[in-house]
């Protein structure tokens, strides 16, 4: 009793002195270091650190149309720095993309002024969705659906390893990715940032993407820290549009949108951003169940919690869940939010301390939030270091990088059909290339390429190869180029179906621009008219057709691609991307992506592949290509399917073998699916789900045994009680064609 | 301390002597009796009340598939009644339509067959949508989501009234109606069964309809028995198609799915149905939460729970969750179903009987089901008198009940679209009428008429006037019809140009089949290619096209109603809908109907109209047609709107008054709605809710002034907390274009 009584002592005495606990990520110096930084600043100074500003707000002119190239403001620096102390940046300067060098330039502005000022350094952070996009000659790469395609997650681990050294060259220390937000609607405009439909690919990809930037130590001189976004069912909006109403059962929501984050957590995150969006009429930013009670209670989140773009202001412009921004500010804090990107605003860190001096939030609450944010600061090193010399950067926009995004396209893109062997083309087939995707950068990058809108793509891209220019490198002097249409307006058609009698293949190149967000909402996934238009003027040549699908979604393609001889998705592939297809097509490159989504056949019918029985009766699932629909042009063939029991306990794991082989004629790339289906279970079973992948590469004849490891906890769901459960009963194992068997016993 | 301890002892005795509750809605007399049957009979008999079987089963040959006429089997009843002792039976002997004499004849056999084997009498249901459709020469009303369309609650009682009138003459006493599903998904081949979109017109429409079932007495010669459906969040399905997962967080749940429930349950409604679906993974058939925790305990609801057809079997054979029927069964009444409507498998009441003598279940849980169901059949009074005589129902078939069908007709029709006056149409105009939907009887029926598809709709309504024979009636000599196109291919469309071209106006009826359920399952709302080509060569010919859009949901009709110069929508409005038609385009009838959902302009644009703001941002709601849209020949003016105060207190109503005239030239039909919109929310508020309706029949020049009445409850929301909550702050009602804000305030 006595000694229980001492511990209480000294529990309510160490609580008294340390006021914040120690963040487990930190060394003990480190925890006291950051308890010694609150004690040393003012309320206004915290209100500063919980407040994030566009780099716009230190430039010369207006907000979002900065002049070109951009002006340093000193002025304006002082008042963003000097005097509301503000704690962190974001973003480009609009309108530019700076080099390392210019970035060395600003950011050194930033953190000197910072240092003098509160002697705490700047957090500046970015938006680096495939690749250092923001900064001047950075290597780009596939956008993550494309990634996702690849089913590579070394890959996507390099590929995030090379964004951060890049970043870092600029001076960014912070990446506002991975995106996780399961895209469950196709037409979602941001689609093609999640890493597709699969829960577990999201997971997996965004765990990947994760130990790139940040490795094994974010204070490394090639590291970035992270930011998992959005947390969380961002990526499930009911009406397709963006930030808007999401409608999420807890149990769904557990199932779906909390699992790639716990893993994320539990792997060393250290920033998380929030949804934009609302759920069950809650906009997430005031959800203290969210972003409290789940994501510090149960996940153990300690990092630092950051909005999205002016998504507290918004409590009150657009979800009406508050009456003034002093209302919103208060809701958003109380639920757990600890930095602000105010954005383009300055009025957030004025209410942080009028809502506590008039009470209605407490300093310690306030002194939670910074402590996180300056414990990411010393965790990245900040206080020592805040500023790189570009000059250290030597593989920044190497070819070495460049290689890999070439790679990272080459297995984003997935051949989807291929009837009557119109691929590889063989060299001496003259080719006409035609279609609004054929012959610009957009459609091959997306948002987030030098600017959000990456309308600015084909200035920057001018070095590497639209469709149309790698296919004339690859054929010289066999193709033929005309537009036919524009997006949604037909152009020169007839002089394209002239040509098209001239030749023997043609290459229809349909789908979309780039944009993001809510720029990018759509009403009908159905292609414009025009293109549709086009497709059919050229199909009555009766001329072979390859159709390429440049878009960042499934934009439906029934009737056209069961009247294409060959059919190409590509997810945003990126520069290379051109390359890419063209190797594709004449057979240098043997293609290896496989969707990470199920492409619809119709408008109203988006299922996913992980639906119910119920909604796959009587046709009810009938997609255009299912969910890991992708060929090669080689032939693996899998084999010798077998279970390391028939039962499994639930302190077991069972082995999973299977011999996989290249019986084709060429090497080959080849990602193995692993299935699972509970037969029967107290919550209604997915007909299928993805539990386990592997990328391999096998030479013409080779074989590789591979063997997959599967645990109770991956047949596990969220049960009737809103807990994972697995239960007693008979499991299907599926790979491929082949499947087998087994009971699970507890 | 003396008192508690012999009221305890009271109530113990007093439990002991009466294991069931009584019934509120049964006189003592009547509890005694319910449970003195239960000591009488056998677990056997117990599990016979509890199963209903179709009607097919106690005829010869196959189900679903008799022979026309049917022969009634003696030895099939003895095997059915006699042997297995089942209590309910429903539906119609497939392939035919009986008369009221010869439904007397079968059902009188069933009865004698009951009474003389277990003294309990059948209860037998039908399907009596609009009207009593299984009965031979009944009276055939709109359906409901046309009744829905009238706003008219007075005409849907009346509407009730005549089929619970209809049923009776057929010795039918229980009618599977109304069905306030809410439908949320435009394509749910249920939306034309619904009320429409709106909660509160789901509410006011099922509590109209019950009260014309039941009126204010069961057992009246009169009436017959209610059932609510389906018990709840059917009209939900993610995919759109019929019985397929919900996903309903359980605010959205109690804000839009149970209110409907609850007012009916406290207006005396007797048997509910349950939701074939699933809701957020768990089979409602399954959910103890909904059908007994929510149902029984929130909601109160005393009287009997029935499945829907097969459901109980459906457990194993398509949600999986349970292994095999007995599991299935087990569950089922675990959850808290009374009735299990097997349908044609009669396996069902053995499961119960061994599941007893096993311990699975308790006998006194069947006896709770079997109380409630001996409890309906107490209160419709069929242990006196179960078999009505058909003499004694004169005005079955009349052309009194006709007028109203007439009328349920004509106030279902909506006139979406008047530019540049084409209506009505005046006499000397030559009209071409073309169309799929111009000339059939299904199109402006739907299913449920003498089938469950719909599909005999012409042989028996030939009597009655499709739109075209009903516009050659309105204007003699006038008319030229031509098909034009089926549903999905062209036919003789150069003729129809041909002839377009000799016409003053072409009345375009394009539109969808009859259909229910899963057979009316949806990929897209797009009109079928042949009916767009259709419609585009008739528009190529430059006459002014008035369009006719007969369906039971929402087909899409942009880029033809922009180019029609009248749309009307025709949401099955009956036997007579073709004459409602044709009196419409004449001018001798005005139209009255108004939108009770949201017409989608695009595929993937399907919000409905009480949205969010979040979702209208940047033309994010741009529907074809607003709810409530619905024009007239006349002009109604409002004005004058006034509140009765500013402020509103929670022991308070606000009376909101307007005027409303008719500054036309003719007398018309007119539904005025009031919206409230909540400013400001803890949850995001809707951008509108309909709270009140009503319909008014104004000459020219006259007015009415109205008073709505407003109380707290009216504004209330379910909160954060899941429970509702009317919150300070501002409210805006609106009225038409006028509008007045007042406070709320606690």
């Amino acid at each position: 009793m006595r000694t229980q009584l001492t511990l209480l002592l000294a529990l309510i005495l160490c609580t008294c002195v340390r006021a914040q606990p120690d963040f487990s990520f930190l060394t003990d110096e480190e925890n006291a270091f950051v308890r010694s930084e609150l004690q040393r600043l003012t309320l206004r100074q915290k209100a500063g650190q919980m407040t994030q500003v566009a780099v716009d707000l230190v430039f010369e002119g207006p907000t979002y149309v900065l002049t070109v190239p951009p002006v340093f403001s000193e002025e304006r620096l002082n008042r963003i720095v000097g005097e509301l102390e503000i704690g962190s940046l974001l973003n480009v300067p609009s309108r530019s993309i700076p080099t390392p060098e210019e970035y060395h330039d600003y950011i050194g502005r930033l953190q000197a002024k910072a240092m003098e000022t509160t002697g705490i350094p700047i957090l500046y952070g970015q938006d680096a969705v495939h690749g250092a996009n923001y900064v001047r000659g950075s290597t780009l790469f596939a956008q993550p659906l494309g990634v996702a395609a690849s089913f590579n997650t070394e890959l996507a681990r390099e590929l995030a390893r090379i964004t951060a050294y890049e970043l870092k060259a600029a001076s960014i220390p912070w990446n506002f990715s991975p995106a996780m937000d399961v895209g469950r609607h196709p037409a979602w405009p941001r689609t093609w940032e999640s890493f597709g439909e699969d829960p577990y690919l999201n997971q997996q990809f965004g765990l990947a993407m994760l130990q790139g930037y940040q490795q094994n130590d974010v204070a490394d001189r090639h590291s970035v820290v992270a930011c998992l976004k959005h947390f969380t069912g961002y990526g499930a909006p009911r009406s397709g549009h963006d930030r808007t109403p999401a409608y999420l059962p807890e149990r769904q929501l557990r199932e779906y949108y909390l699992p790639q984050f716990r893993t994320a957590i539990d792997s060393g995150a250290l920033t998380v951003m929030v949804n934009s969006g609302e759920i069950n009429g809650v906009p997430v930013h005031t959800s203290k169940e969210l972003l409290t009670d789940i994501l510090r209670g149960e996940l153990g989140f300690e990092g630092l919690l950051v909005s999205d773009w002016q998504d507290v202001r918004y409590l009150y412009e657009r979800h009406k869940v508050a009456t003034n921004l002093k209302e919103a500010v208060k809701m958003a804090i109380d639920a757990g939010l600890d930095m602000s990107m105010t954005a383009v605003t300055t009025d957030f860190p004025e209410m942080v301390v009028e809502l506590v001096q008039e009470g209605d939030l407490s300093e310690s609450r306030i002194d939670t939030s910074v402590a996180r944010i300056l414990a990411v600061k010393v965790a990245l090193g900040l206080y020592e270091k805040h500023l790189w010399d570009p000059a250290e950067f030597p593989d920044f926009g190497s070819e070495k990088f460049g290689r890999k995004a070439l790679q990272s396209a080459e297995e984003a893109i997935v051949l989807l059909k291929n009837d009557g062997l119109p691929l590889p083309i063989s060299p001496e087939k003259r080719i006409l290339v035609v279609g609004p995707t054929a012959d610009n950068m957009r459609s091959l990058n997306g948002g987030w390429t030098y600017s959000w809108q990456g309308e600015k793509a084909d200035d920057y891209l001018a070095d590497y190869h639209t469709i149309r220019e790698a296919l004339e490198i690859e054929f010289p002097d066999r193709v033929t180029y005309l537009e036919g249409a524009s997006f949604d307006t037909l152009k020169n058609v007839d002089a394209a179906v002239t040509a098209a009698e001239e030749v023997d293949i043609l290459v229809v190149c349909l789908g979309e621009l780039s944009y993001t967000e809510d720029p990018g909402n759509l009403n009908s996934l159905i292609l414009p008219e025009a293109q549709r238009n086009l497709f059919q003027q050229l199909h009555a040549t009766g001329k072979p057709i390859v159709l390429v699908m440049a878009a960042g979604r499934p934009r439906l393609m029934s009737g056209m691609a069961n009247r294409s001889r060959a059919v190409l998705f590509a997810p945003y592939p990126g520069p290379r991307g051109g390359d890419a297809i063209a190797g594709i097509l004449s057979g240098r490159v043997n293609p290896s992506g496989r969707l990470p989504l199920t492409y619809p056949r119709h408008p109203n019918a988006l299922l996913s592949y992980d639906h119910k029985a119920t909604e796959a009766r009587n046709g009810g699932f009938n997609p255009l290509f299912e969910f890991g629909a992708g060929l090669s042009y080689t032939d693996f063939r899998y084999s010798e399917l077998e279970l390391s029991s028939r039962v499994m306990n639930p302190d077991d794991s069972l082995e999973v073998s299977l011999r996989v082989t290249n019986e084709g004629d060429r090497a080959g790339k080849h990602a193995v699916l692993l299935f699972t289906s509970d037969l029967v279970a107290s919550v209604t079973p997915s007909v299928n789900r993805l539990r386990k992948f592997t990328k391999l590469h096998l030479e013409p004849g080779e074989y590789r045994d591979i063997t997959f490891t599967l645990t109770p906890e991956d047949l596990s769901f969220i049960g009737r009680d809103n807990r994972p459960v697995t239960e007693p009963g008979t499991f299907r194992i599926t790979v491929g064609e082949l499947s087998e068997e087994f009971d699970y016993e507890d």
